[in-house]
């Protein structure tokens, strides 16, 4: 099994009486809690809040072998994967989970300038470059420069951009506002750049516009139908209108893990496996891809969204299939087609505000907030973690501050005029 | 003024009052809470817990500058600092209170096998090497290989190597005893190398045969009398032995900072400058030097321990001299010395183990134990840090879990036979 993201997890958790062994495989020794890793960006939560050892998570799972090690290729004619430690495993059931990346739609050159948000270190760097860029201006004597410094751009305005442009406009304004003396942070600008033509697209109308409102409220400013041509070490380019900017993050596009590609099956644009109504590959029974590596099209015609609670829903799916099969020692002809429940979506904007929907209803304000918390906190893995989150939330929702302000990695800047 | 630790921060508190403006300077934009950064790196606390950003933490001191950069040279004749960022600071009082560094004896090349322990970055390095060290050895086939990868050696029986050892050895032994399925984390094997003929030895006699003890209680080897005259990428000879390990880890000696070197002025052995009875160096009572950067010894005839309490005396008398005369603007004849007033001091050796002394008196065990935490929280900057860390070590204490075990920066490792 290959990942231990939101699918990976639920599939070993799904395996536990299943008369099968599972070997974990993933690159990193943790699982995250992805939904919550813009609050690592912007100096709300540290790194450990949100994330669990994959071992401790599947401490009582005594059928699961954990390895830490990166998948190479998959082989499915010799049932084998190979790993970056040399290693080669054979299978009799294969699941590809292994999430996606930030796509630059073949600029990958914008990558080094616009990070995006996938994994913990993403997170810090983009807390590094957001905190360091209040410190360069500062010290920065020219006004015209200090502006450039503290011009924020979040480019896209799907979930991940919203709540990080949501969450870097409150660090200006309430956390930073007392601890400068020469700079204002209330003067930083915080640009959100959507190419479509409202933010949240994939939520209704509606609820783009009270985004877009709460937003405003916070001082963000929202560019829709802007996409952006270029990206340069001082600027954006969004919508033919040149943005100077020496902070920009990536919240646009994601393309499917680069691992499928050694596999031999039809895949979408963003590289996602066309997968079979039961999560498997066409032609191979054997392997299943689900997550965000998935394209998953039988239910509405547009594939399913590439959220954690499609990714946990296909875990448990594929967990009971493999179950059933292993006890009988068979596979299946007549496999069960995954049917996704949505049980709603919400996107948070800022302390007390949040806009989604639960069961059809639209939510939005203060009752929105206090859900998405409600639900968040539920589903965070980790007792630890749930007590520590409660409590920095509280402290952080009373006193406004923030506890993880620090910058790690080089706290250093290019010096003038090298 | 240079550096934010607990000495440079008591000084910036301290002239509140003064009418006096003061520049912070530091690398780094947090304070951080040292006596427990081993916690840190044994994956107990997050980095967050344990560090505060400077300018929050002097948020109410409106006539303090802070300025996130690196002091390069200090021209005592011109009275200016020069900064990495190529900007030159004038100064009528300097205080410079940059602490100390790590240093091998001359074996540089020591440090990228043994990495010492003092800012966030070194704790994380030594938290990957740790945690890796078991993941290597649960993919590791060859049980000889296995037992080299499971052997840790902390060289140096100092305060902070004890604390390291022990919390290691506890690691082992509860936190990651049911998340292994090849390794038996208890076969790991922990050594505490000293060169002296004791660990502790600033400690009486007596707590070094109980620290001693209690490491042993807990499976730590400790090795007195070894001097370790080489280190390898696969072991180190401690005392004429060859010891087979991967991990070592470098708690043995300091070098004050190097920005000491670029001022004229008598330093001792570890490169620490000798400053007068009032922390002022000879014929620049302009310049103070403080803490891990200073050999102030004109009470007991040996220079005052590197410890944060001397720090923040040193600081609190610097920020009064200061006061005064900046009300009076003259520089005193007659300042008053510095007396260091020793409240006592503790060494964590696991969970409900501890030894110290408190006002001369002996304690260890439990109590001393209680003790450590109820200081450390009391002193513990910030109140957030306060709540949180409560709250790991309440939860760590009742489930033996630690919460921060993630392996960040790269979780690879060099692939066999390259």
């Amino acid at each position: 099994m290959l990942g231990a993201g939101f699918a990976g997890l639920h599939v070993a958790k799904g395996l536990r009486r299943a008369p099968v062994r599972v070997t974990l495989i993933d690159r990193q020794n943790h699982h995250l809690f992805q939904p919550m890793l813009y609050q690592v960006a912007t100096a709300a939560l540290s790194p450990g809040d949100i994330a669990s050892p994959v071992r401790a998570v599947l401490r009582r799972n005594a059928n699961v072998d954990v390895l830490l090690a990166e998948a190479r290729t998959v082989d499915v004619a010799a049932r084998a994967v190979t790993l970056s430690t040399g290693r080669s495993i054979q299978y009799d059931y294969l699941v590809v989970a292994t999430g996606a990346r930030h796509s630059y739609f073949g600029h990958d050159e914008w990558e080094r300038l616009a990070p995006g948000l996938k994994d913990l270190e993403d997170a810090l760097e983009i807390r590094r470059k957001v905190l360091l860029a209040f410190e360069r201006a500062e010290q920065e004597t020219d006004p015209d420069r200090r502006a450039v410094l503290l011009n924020f751009v979040i480019v896209g305005g799907g979930p991940t951009g919203v709540e990080l442009a949501g969450a870097i406009a409150e660090l200006r304004r309430y956390t930073l506002r007392k601890d400068f003396r020469n700079v204002n942070p209330r003067e930083a600008r915080v640009l959100l750049v959507e190419a479509g033509p409202r933010i949240l697209s994939t939520y209704p109308e509606e609820l783009s516009r009270k985004a877009t409102e709460h937003l405003g409220r916070l001082g963000v400013e929202v560019r829709t139908g802007a996409i952006v041509t270029d990206i340069g070490a001082d600027c954006v380019v969004a919508g033919g209108a040149r943005i100077a900017t020496e902070t920009v993050i990536w919240a646009a596009g994601n393309v499917a893990s680069p691992l499928l590609g050694s596999i031999d099956t039809a895949r979408d644009r963003q590289g996602r496996a066309l997968v079979l109504p039961d999560c498997s590959l066409p032609e191979h029974p054997d392997v299943f891809v689900l997550g965000d590596a998935a394209a998953f099209v039988h239910q509405t015609g547009d594939p399913l969204p590439g959220v954690c609670q499609v990714a946990m829903q296909m875990g448990d799916h594929v967990a009971r299939i493999i179950t059933t099969e292993s006890r009988h020692e068979t596979v299946a002809a007549d496999r069960p087609a995954f049917h996704y429940r949505d049980k709603g979506s919400l996107a948070v904007i800022g302390r007390g505000r949040a806009v989604g929907e639960v069961k059809g209803a639209h939510v939005t304000g203060f009752v929105a907030w206090l859900t998405w918390i409600f639900v968040h906190i539920f589903f965070l893995i980790g007792f630890r973690n749930r007590i520590i989150v409660m409590a920095e939330w509280a402290i952080s929702y009373f006193t406004f501050s923030r506890g993880a302000r620090l910058i790690t990695g080089p706290a250093t800047w290019p010096e003038p005029g090298r």
